[in-house]
């Protein structure tokens, strides 16, 4: 899938790559499209190779040139060509920076224009209304006052947002609602902690919003880096939720306020997440599991499950416990 | 008391309400005034009876029509004549929104406009205020920029309404603050999950907050589905406080920053909560309690005790365990 | 250091002070012009110890006149005149209020007008966006829709301010970066809790924000009272992060999403927070310190030291006793 919020340079070259890297010029000088993870590049794409985690994906990428490090040199498969680094994911920041010049660069969108709601289907828009280029929003939507919508945002059918809302690098679907104070596709929390000053970490990532969804007041939902941030549909979120890049969250979930997840973790079809419990970064939480209020959740939960604690734990377990303690 | 906030449909009878639950029509087709919780219906509303703990109010009330569920059958008074439904809850949900239409929209005020202080005494605004219609203003206020009051709201005298602030469905009485970004009285977080989409619930109540009040910065406190959410006089909320629907927190509270509230919880006078605090949905917490900050209280509270942990025990437990496991 | 966002009432002399205390008149009516802590006070100033933990400081001070309470009467250098009170800090309130009238009131800025950009350099700016009077704004900055920064604000350059940001009684660092819907500088959470109503407690303070900052989206960060509250270079916030007054937090920390800070802390430099950490009042917590997510810190750490828990301990036990209980 193109990607609609941020344009891409076409003209980056292995060389050009390399000596982003302070590495030596390679001999023939290839064309590279993009940068993708292992899954989705394809040929001409340039990808990466920091964990053993991904060692199935490795041997199975479509990718030629590999970002990776030499500790890494002998398990990976003869098909791909090593471009030998110190450290992957800077690597890797620095070379999207390259792709996507314009992912470092989060400020507000210049190009905004007060809304003219003709132009829309059977709109209702409160007033002080701004839109970017290349806004599209479905019939029958209505906008609340001094609400955002930055460029190429795309909202569907049926849609309510709030006042004070304010939307960026976001996809949204067929009759959801985001409520009041809602700040939606800003970049992650996600960079390389420097001796002298931090280095951002680029985000070409979107926020992609299912349908029948609800977003509540004043949440946070960052884009996401490489891959997206995805709300699934008929998932419902309480006020003040905090939601990180990368995270991915699955349908007709229920999370309720103050909820906080790191990110890049991943949650299954019909979670119920309680009050202010937080999800560490990085995890797989399975279909249907239920998490308790003020849970602290820092390893894998499987599918069918109760936990609640902190750190979580099977509900059981935690409430047998603290009858004990008491 | 007449909810000012949402119009009631005054032609229903009986028979509109079983034909609602697709239930059979009753031969004699009464008129109906409104849907009442068990103490506060007369004998021209209809009540509902969910759970044996309301077993003294049912026998109080004065309803004649309860919405119920057969396996109650034996317990109801004689005086009362039960509608059997298979979901008493899911039903009063939809018998409300036929008494409350429009309680299910919870889109923003069209009908505001800029502000005229000349309308109001010695009132003092900042710029792009907007106010809904019927919005009463008492004395010697103060409204912040870009602030949005919708309609048929009421403040008090000498209060200071901060920028950036949305109200709505929301009564404040006299000498109270609000800070900049809270949102008060949208719809609370209230719906049955479905297997296809979740059906919300009606939210017919308000926000009641007393006077000499202090609502901190970011703060969200919705609005309460068929009583009120009530903030009692003199009591302190500091910033990024989260209050769901119905809860009633007393006189003279100390609320510190991030602390939440789930639904329906009750709290007493002279309460201390420390920070990042939880407070799980339908509790009642005594006056005079201490909680410590980042405590998750699960149980009731009785008055005159100080507790913390996850879940909050009494406080000199919480402590010495702690010394115990260094 | 001259406080630029409060304005200082000059004609105030002992006799004032002690009026306003409901003492005795002193015969030798001296001019009294500030009110300071024990370190920097001048013998101009008026100070004041309610604390055996200033006993140090209270040896060292320039003051003459401190305010203390009559326990402390016999450890006190004889250089000092003692004014006996019996609340020592409700009397610093009190006495703060007489030099800065306007410290009590935080209602908005009146005064502020539609950015004209032409009158800063290089300046990009969004729609609506309102400035107060004296508000400095290097070069290269952008400030993005609906966004407030009022009277005296200092910003460096090339700062970064996102939309719907409110900015008052802060200093801005170079290359500084403030995201949308963040609230800085308002008066922190202070009070005296009183039997009728609560006293307010001045904050003369402000924020002062370093170079190379991060702050997140919905941040609260307040004002200091007495003292500033301090953000150093080359820390990042994330989103949703409270901040109350007085905290001072080092350099090239790392604070994530819905960590909460309660007043007059100080954190050291290169500090890692996880995410719904909370740290309680009046703490020290040293350099390179890494505090787990969703821990609540309630005593000092050292340096060099990774906690986790709540209470938060040693991480190494922390995970030990985890897996113990699991």
């Amino acid at each position: 899938m193109r990607n609609i919020f941020f344009k891409i340079n076409k003209n980056i070259k292995i060389n050009d790559i390399l000596k982003c890297l302070k590495l030596k010029n390679s001999k023939i000088n290839f064309k590279i499209d993009d940068i993708k993870d292992l899954d989705t590049a394809t040929i001409r794409d340039i990808t990466f190779f920091h964990s053993k985690k991904y060692l199935s994906a490795i041997k199975n990428t479509k990718a030629k040139f590999v970002l990776t490090h030499k500790r890494f040199k002998n398990i990976l498969p003869k098909s791909v060509t090593p471009i030998e680094v110190n450290d992957v994911l800077l690597s890797v920041a620095k070379v999207t920076s390259i792709f996507y010049p314009d992912s470092l660069n989060d400020t507000f969108d210049e190009n905004v224009y007060k809304i003219d709601k003709r132009k829309f289907v059977r709109l209702k828009v409160g007033q002080n209304v701004l839109v970017g280029k290349n806004v599209k929003i479905g019939k029958n939507c209505c906008i609340g006052h001094n609400t955002i919508i930055e460029q190429n945002v795309v909202i569907g059918d049926n849609c309510e947002i709030g006042s004070n809302v304010l939307i960026k690098n976001t996809i949204i679907g067929n009759n959801s609602i985001i409520l009041d104070g809602a700040i939606i596709g800003k970049k992650g929390f996600g960079f390389f902690p420097g001796q002298k000053k931090n280095i951002r970490y680029p985000h070409i990532g979107s926020v992609i919003i299912g349908k029948d969804v609800e977003i509540g007041c004043n949440n946070t939902i960052d884009r996401g880096s490489l891959s997206n941030t995805i709300i699934g549909d008929g998932t419902f979120l309480d006020n003040q939720v905090h939601i990180a890049h990368n995270v991915k969250i699955g349908k007709n979930c229920i999370i309720t306020a103050q909820v906080g997840f790191a990110g890049s973790s991943s949650i299954g079809n019909k979670v119920l997440i309680g009050g202010q419990a937080g999800i560490s970064g990085h995890l797989k939480i399975g279909d249907n599991v239920q998490i308790g209020g003020g849970s602290g959740v820092i390893k894998n939960i499987p599918s069918n499950t109760k936990v609640m604690g902190y750190p979580a734990k099977n509900i059981r377990n935690f409430l047998k416990e603290s009858k004990l303690n008491d």
